[in-house]
Parts: structure tokens; C-alpha cells; sequence
């Protein structure tokens, strides 16, 4: 009863929502804020009459405040129902494996391969340098074979190393101009450096965002892309063809609101930022490697422990961190920056983990 | 730099959402009802901290909602980000042109080719009876072929006439198991008879709903599936490959209260069945065709009259209807069940329409 695609799927698994017990979730890179007061507001006085009409299919208002925040018009922005979705339509609408393989990193968001089997686009993983960065010199090498697209996120995950935008730069000024280049700028907020001011001079960059992180709204779903208009109308003509609707009006309200508040978001990020500074430091003086992270989580290991290892124990006693079981990072586990008070309590524990298998 | 999937498109154009003025929407289907008021306790009491964490990406607590409600397990339910999102799962899951085509009626949800065309799944559209029913019987024979699949909506839209139980019984009865049959049940409140319970019946049967119709939450995005375990599996690894969290927080408590609030839908869905009842007759009346509806809309026609002539008239003066620039149907007018008050002032304008270009 099936269709072929669909036999040749193995989808993404999120890290853990658990309903067993009460965890410290440090898994899923949630912010431990909550979001912009002002939702609150909106929520006491919003007219739940109005859930009855569709909302608006190109979410023009919500899109208008992007543009002011971002210092780009509407028609360079595109949203989605979380970026997960802008993702699966930048894959359909830019990537084709007739024009050769897409490239992303070895070690990198675990949906990207997800998404070229979903779509059936050939890649190619690209191991990192031995820092842990993202290769873009490997990307526009690749053998000398054409690709069809180059993805990574900035900062990377699940490492969190970040590149600056000259680097960024000097992919774009020798990569093909008619093959996309996407950065998934997820977690850019934290600490990186933004290629959205480079969409005006380059036609096939397209950046995606995510209110997921930063603005403290996983629970929402919503995402974010900008491009050359030429870009973001494909984009348009792909959700149209898969489903008209995919942001609804709370959704695209609380979106405005989150935009607009932006004292707020910066705030919290530099409190996140501050303890990603604390927490790094204190895993370092017991001994951990802990790559530097320019995003709300940082990705380490300690000589001696099994990613497993850490990642069990550590569920055990109420905490939860996320392990990748694949070559070549099978040491490290991935923690998400809480409060303070969720860090140092995580760090009362660490100590407690001792030599186990590798 | 864009994919040649891509340029194969043709997206769906929903019903036009208006900025520029205020008009009486009888175009797009919505309920002139607000929705459960139990919405906005809810709305006035939620905890918006709780946007910071991801939602369940199973919806169980929703699907339990809905199991009750509906007399099936939550194994039995797929919800997503509304019936189009379903319906496009639906599509990368199910049908695949190597069976065969996939079978829809000539006359029915425009969104169907599309996502022939976003899939890349052949398909054959299958003339309506001389009573502008769903044409089974053609559907079974397809002129000695096999098929992929087959999908329709009952009842069926534009036209809003429904199919009896018995005859979809028949279809399933002779259709292949090994094939899936999908009916898309959005309207089918309004008076149609639901094919739910024949689903322990048959391991090849999907129905699909939506919250946009009955429950008056077209701008909430929410749609479910039922099916038998082994479908809706297939559906959620789909779902999984695309993006694996489509119905945020707001989304899924919302539905779990639209489910609970039974009465409210019983009494507002009764009131469009009265006025679709009194609108018919009058626009009857007035010398109109209109096809026995079973829908929060009618189909209708008047000798001598355009669709596109009664479209832009009524649009000229405040009142939005829909026609469709296609062979066969080009004299027809859909025309959404409103209040009464609604349907009086179109009454009021519809005996001036008159005798141009058809």
C-alpha cells in the first residue's frame, strides 16, 4: 500500500520530549527564558472570533515587521512553519541532483540527509577541519565534480563552531552563481556573525532563521528565510503547491510581537551567552575538551567517557543531554545552555562521571 | 538555480483573502460562527512560558482527544498542520505512479493536480454523473487500467453532493486492498454520512477532516487523518522526513478543546444546514439551479449568467463568492452558507444580476 519514497525513508528523531518524569531538559537547545512578555498581553485580548477566517497566505504583515527589523523589504523574506519547513522547501524548490551532488558538513544538523532522501537529492558529507569548522575550501574544491547546492549551518551543529562572514565571503565570490549556498543561521544569534547582510550581493544566498531559539518559541512553530526575490517567490510557489496555510494567525501574531521586542531578546541572549561562558569554563577546569561554541549549546567530551556513557548516566539522575551514535563523535554529548542554576547543578554531577567503555 | 520539480509548478490559488476593503466573505467556506467559546478561557489562562519548549511531536494527547470523541485508538489518527498538510502526506506516502494513475473527480478540490504535479504522480480526472456525483463505478473500471489510488471528497467540493455510505461501500469492496482510497471528509458535518466507522473494515481506507469547516478554526491550521495503524505509521515517518514538529502548542490545545465542546458544533452546524435549506430555496426561487448540498456551500447557476459575470458583479458590490475558469463548470457560482442575515443580503442583490455574455 505504500509508495517506493516512502520505503526508502528513515526520518529524523528529535531529542527526547519526555513524559516518564520531570527532567532538566538540556537536549533540544530550548531557551530556558520565556518569551517576550508582551504575548502574554496579547493573548488576554485576543478575539478568538477571529480563528475563524484563514489567515493571510503570505503572511504580509508579519513579514513587513521582518523586513523593518532586518533592514530588508517583504519580498526578501519568506516564513514557514518552523525552519524545519523552510528547509524542506528550499530542498525541493533549489537542490536537483542533475546538477550534481549537495554538499553539507560530515558532522552537522542530522535532518539534512533526512530531507535528500525525503526528496531523493544525492549529497555529500564534507569531513570538518581538524578545529572542527565547516570546510567551504573542501566544498568548492569537492573533487572538481559540479554540485548542486552547498548547506551549513553558522554557527554548526551540533559543535557550535562558527565561521566569519570572510570566509563566508570568499565561498560566495568563487562558487557557481547559479547553484544556491544556504546557511542555517539558527543559532546566529548567540554569538555569530549574520551573512544577511550579504543577500544584496548575492543573488543565490539564502539565510534561514528560526523563532525556535533566541526568541524562546519552539512551541510555536515558526521560520524564517531571506533571499533575492527571485528566491523567496520560488519558495512561495513550492508551499503553494503543498499547502496554502502552513502559518496560522496566532502563529503569525506572536510572530510580530516577538519581532518587535527586541530589547528583550537581547537580554536573554547575553544571559544565555554569559553562562555558556560560566558552564564552559567550569567543564574545562574538570578536565573536559568543549569546542568553542557560538550558540546556546556547546558539544564536549572527556578523555575516557563514552557520549553513551555520559548521556545515561546523566538521564538517571534527571538530566537530559543529547549523544549522536556516529563515528567519529561518539564521544561528545551536546548540552544545551540553561539558567545558571540548571548549569551549575548539571555541573555538580559531571564530576560523578568516571571512567567507563569508550 | 532552481530545481526542474520546481518549474513544473502550477500552485494552488486559494480564495482571494481581500486587504483593500470590507466584504461579506462567501468564498472560502469559513464558518460565520466564532468557535467554542471555551477557546478564549483557555486563551485568557495559558502559561505563554510554555512556548519555549517544542511541542509533543506526536500529539498524543490531541489524537486521545479525538480517539474518544470519535470511537477509534490513538493509533488509528494522524493530525497535522491542517487537512492540506494531511492530504499532501498523504500523497508522498500512498501514491505512486508506478501502479498506475491516480484516480480523482473531473470536477473537485483543485488542489488535487497540484499535488500531482508537486509529487510527480500521474493522474486521471474522472467525469461526475449527469447528477454531478462522484462517479464510482468509472473509478473501479478506468477503462481496464489499474490505478494508484483513488481520492475524493464527500462531500464533494465544488459541487457539495454527497455519495451514500452503501455506494463507497461497494467501492471498497471491489477495489484493490493493496491500493489506497482516501475520502476527504472536510465538509462532511454538514449533513453527509461519515465513512469512520467503516475503517476496522478496511485496511485500505483513509478519511481526512479539518478543523477550518464545522469547528470554525480555518485560521488555526489544524487537520487529522484516520486510518488503519499501519497508514498512519506511514504518515507520521512522512511527517518525520519533512519536518517532525507540525502542530505547535497553541495548535494542539486548542483542537483538544474544539474536540471536547461537542454541543457547540451540533448547534452551530444545525444552523448552516437551516440556512443552506432557506438559501437554497430562495435563490430557487428566483429561478437559480442549485445542486442538492450537503456542504457549507452551494453550487448554482442561472441560464444566461457567467460565473465570472455574478462574480465580479457581486464582487463590485461588497460580496465575495467563488467561480472556477473551467470547462464544464464555467456558469457555476460556489457560494458559502454565512448567517442568515448574510445570505439575505445576498438574496438581495442576486434578482439583479442579469442576462450578459455567458
Amino acid at each position: 500500500m505504500f509508495s517506493r519514497r516512502l520505503k526508502s525513508l528513515t526520518p529524523y528523531v528529535p531529542g527526547e520530549q519526555p513524559r516518564d518524569r520531570s527532567y532538566l531538559k538540556l537536549n533540544t537547545n530550548e531557551s530556558p527564558y520565556p518569551p517576550s512578555p508582551r504575548i502574554e498581553a496579547f493573548l488576554r485580548e485576543f478575539d478568538p472570533a477571529l480563528l475563524r477566517l484563514y489567515p493571510d497566505p503570505w503572511s504580509l504583515n508579519l513579514r513587513r515587521k521582518m523586513a523593518g527589523k532586518y533592514g530588508l523589504s517583504e519580498d526578501h523574506i519568506f516564513v514557514g512553519n518552523g525552519s524545519d519547513e523552510v528547509l524542506s522547501f528550499v530542498w525541493y524548490a533549489f537542490f536537483d541532483g542533475r546538477y550534481g551532488r549537495l554538499l553539507f558538513p560530515e558532522f552537522t544538523y542530522s535532518f539534512f540527509p533526512v530531507y535528500c532522501d525525503f526528496y531523493e537529492v544525492p549529497y555529500r558529507r564534507i569531513p570538518l577541519r581538524p578545529d572542527f569548522s565547516v570546510d567551504l575550501e573542501a566544498m568548492i574544491e569537492n573533487g572538481g565534480e559540479p554540485s548542486c547546492g552547498i548547506i551549513f549551518p553558522n554557527p554548526n551543529a551540533p559543535t557550535g563552531v562558527a565561521l566569519e562572514l570572510d570566509r563566508i565571503r570568499a565561498l560566495m565570490d568563487r562558487y557557481p552563481s547559479d547553484r544556491v549556498v544556504v546557511i542555517d543561521e539558527a543559532y546566529v544569534d548567540f554569538g555569530a556573525q549574520s551573512a544577511i547582510g550579504m543577500i544584496a550581493d548575492y543573488e543565490n544566498l539564502i539565510v534561514t532563521r528560526t523563532c525556535s531559539k533566541s526568541f524562546s518559541l519552539a512551541g510555536l512553530r515558526l521560520g524564517y528565510a531571506f533571499g533575492n526575490p527571485d528566491l523567496i517567490r520560488a519558495l512561495f510557489t513550492t508551499k503553494d503547491s503543498f499547502n496554502s496555510y502552513t502559518v496560522g494567525r496566532l502563529t503569525q501574531s506572536i510572530g510580530e510581537i516577538a519581532m518587535e521586542d527586541e530589547e528583550w531578546i537581547a537580554e536573554k541572549t547575553s544571559r544565555i551567552v554569559e553562562t555558556r561562558t560560566f558552564f564552559s569554563d567550569a567543564l574545562h577546569a574538570q578536565g573536559w575538551e568543549v569546542l568553542p561554541s557560538r550558540a546556546n549549546f556547546v558539544f564536549a567530551r572527556k578523555t575516557g567517557l563514552s557520549g553513551q556513557y555520559i548521556y545515561e548516566t546523566l538521564k538517571n539522575r534527571g538530566i537530559l543531554v543529547r549523544y549522536f551514535n556516529v563515528e567519529g563523535i561518539r564521544d561528545f554529548v551536546r548540552i544545551t545552555i540553561g539558567t545558571k542554576e540548571d548549569m551549575t547543578r548539571l555541573l555538580e554531577e559531571t564530576p560523578r562521571l568516571c571512567c567507563t567503555e569508550t
